[in-house]
């Protein structure tokens, strides 16, 4: 089994974007290309396209060589689209991070797109209505701002934790993705404006959720022994975890603790060889603000239920315990589902790389994991990056 | 690299089934765990699941914790579906071969799905025209039976095949899927009947074309190493090939020479260390009659240009040069898209353990491809398999 570097990335600007679906495919193609050296689209052998709902946001499925055929790559090893929901993207780079190391595949792209806005925004929302258990929770009016929603409520009751807390993660988040030239939203945003936007589903208002967007980001892999002919700073993946318990809501295994985030992390941990203390970023899934705040007691930053006060100490910003979401993560970036997590991989790559803005540079990281979820949390994957292969 | 295997395999009876989406994954997953020793669906670690178009045929998204829940596999390792239109079965194999090749999983559940008859018809069929390029060849009515029948004029104008040939692949595969119980058609056919049958689009008949069908099916992969342990006739993923050029029509590299598939038939015979020649069993992507004849070409099983002549001379059928769609092919068994690779690996499986009626068995064979395409047949996508591990 050879080891696996990616070499470079680039992405599209996230947005409610005046652009195509396949507008959207060739900035980030072009993007990408751009970021490495001694490449072609043609020296590409295969493509992974994460993509959620082209089929309902689009009208397009059957993704894979379209995407191909619109960055000028001929797939003659391996091509597949991937859905997981929130997480296709992430799904996308580990089917083409495993053929590269069975040596299915010499040179991979890794790419996710959503077009969110399309004309008709009443079809984009019953889009997202069937992403929960459409049969069973959906004609309880559970889709995902309820469902989060209830996860606070109970977080708040058993913890005692404060809208007050939650809003701190919409200010950090926020505060960096003011820097980041991706980012979807470039202002940001106090607590109080928090506090005082419209009410989404108690107890999260408007700035506590993140937004619907237009992306594209794709990333290159190729085995990590001729990495180096490709760019001076590749990043490896040295470690996954990913687990799924139920799907409808009462299969869940609890509502206040992601089980299988915890099981996600043991085996990112375990597999990277590594544990949470060499975490240096972290950028993990913020759908909501309370996510983060599960997600930090999930990864064990923190105890259980001392999320609030993990980040009111100041703990998950940069110069902190560990950076979370120094890219801004999806509050502030946007979240174009087949494509997150892949912004989020290039956000650790471009890290490593010191090619961030100098206010949101976590100097000297060695490890970076980026985290998705999907549905009702019911599903968290990590992948464990580092600076050097392991 | 670890050596894989296939363990076992079950699946819905192929048809319009008065079964939900859901029904027919319980359907198939239980005839799955039926067939290995040994193993109850808890130590299954990984989940890919084969589904085409569930967004548009069911109303359902994020499927692969759904289907988990409904077989009663708890993932832990990885899990994702994959989406390639008519190979999304066979991407899900692919994925699933390569993660337990990495030990990534150590026992993975390859499964696919597709419930075609919703009760609106009229949804199905704009779901199917969106799988060809919608935005450009779309609007020009190209779907799959006007681009097949338009492969199909051509091909009788350059080589002289003709509608009787056609006739034969749908007389041969209806004769096999009669003895099939999975098959969607037990009934032969005549030349004359296919010729009589109702046209679809010229040269192609109702009888020249495959049906839509519910459908699911499963395989259950482990490190070759381990598979003595749940049955006593595994079969080994030993060569892989993919393809694809162009995606738009007029993008595609020929319209009655198959580049992607000769390009993908090259890779699988040098991955799996074989030839032509050594192919016992050739399930195939028989879409329409047109489509086999232009497989026994591109497979280079006859010379470019005598696919019609190859069936005339008896050389698919059993005892002839090569036994091709001894299930009866999508043709006869149906064409559930997302599982249709998976029943016919299944068939394989049960060919080489020697478990399928007398009628259609294909005696001592060692090696069997299973062949997928999709779109306008822009993307070709092979996998060998060995009775013998290599």
């Amino acid at each position: 089994m050879r080891k696996v570097a990616v070499v470079g990335g680039g992405a599209a600007k996230a947005d409610k974007r005046e652009a195509s679906w396949r507008d959207l495919v060739q900035e980030a193609g072009k993007a990408m290309f751009d970021d490495v050296d001694n490449m072609s689209p043609k020296d590409v052998d295969s493509i992974f396209v994460g993509a959620a709902q082209p089929e309902r946001f689009a009208f397009l499925t059957y993704v894979a060589p379209l995407v191909a055929e619109y960055i000028g790559v001929t797939p003659r090893k391996v091509l597949a689209r991937t859905e997981l929901a929130c997480v296709s993207g992430q799904a996308a780079i580990r089917y083409a991070w495993n053929c590269v190391a069975t040596g299915m595949s010499d040179i991979a792209v890794a790419i996710g797109v959503e077009k969110m806005y399309p004309p008709d925004m009443a079809e984009a929302q019953t889009s997202m209505a069937c992403v929960l258990d459409r049969e069973w929770d959906g004609v309880n009016s559970i889709s995902a701002p309820p469902f989060f929603a209830i996860t606070a409520q109970r977080h708040m009751y058993e913890f005692g934790t404060t809208k007050e807390q939650m809003a701190l993660v919409s200010v950090k988040n926020h505060h960096y993705s003011s820097m980041n030239p991706l980012a979807q939203f470039q202002k940001e945003v106090t607590v109080e404006a928090v506090l005082k936007s419209p009410v989404v589903a108690p107890p999260l208002n408007l700035f506590d959720c993140c937004p619907m967007t237009d992306g594209s980001a794709g990333i290159i892999l190729v085995p990590a022994e001729k990495a180096k002919k490709y760019t001076d700073t590749p990043m490896y993946p040295i470690g996954s975890g990913q687990c799924a318990i139920g799907n409808v809501i009462n299969n869940l295994a609890s509502l206040t603790e992601w089980i299988p985030l915890k099981l996600a992390a043991k085996e990112a941990w375990r597999t990277a060889k590594t544990t949470k203390d060499d975490v240096d970023i972290a950028e993990v899934h913020d759908c909501f603000t309370i996510s983060e705040i599960m997600e930090y007691e999930g990864l064990e930053f923190c105890e259980k239920g001392k999320g609030g006060k993990f980040i009111e100490e100041g703990s998950p910003y940069i110069g902190g315990k560990v950076a979370v979401n120094p890219s801004g993560g999806i509050m502030g970036c946007g979240h174009p589902l087949g494509a997150t997590s892949i912004y989020h991989t290039i956000e650790i790559l471009r890290q490593f790389r010191g090619d961030v803005n100098k206010g949101r540079y976590v100097k000297g990281a060695e490890i970076g994991i980026q985290h998705s979820l999907s549905g009702a949390a019911n599903q968290h994957s990590i992948i464990v990056y580092g600076r050097e292969a392991k």
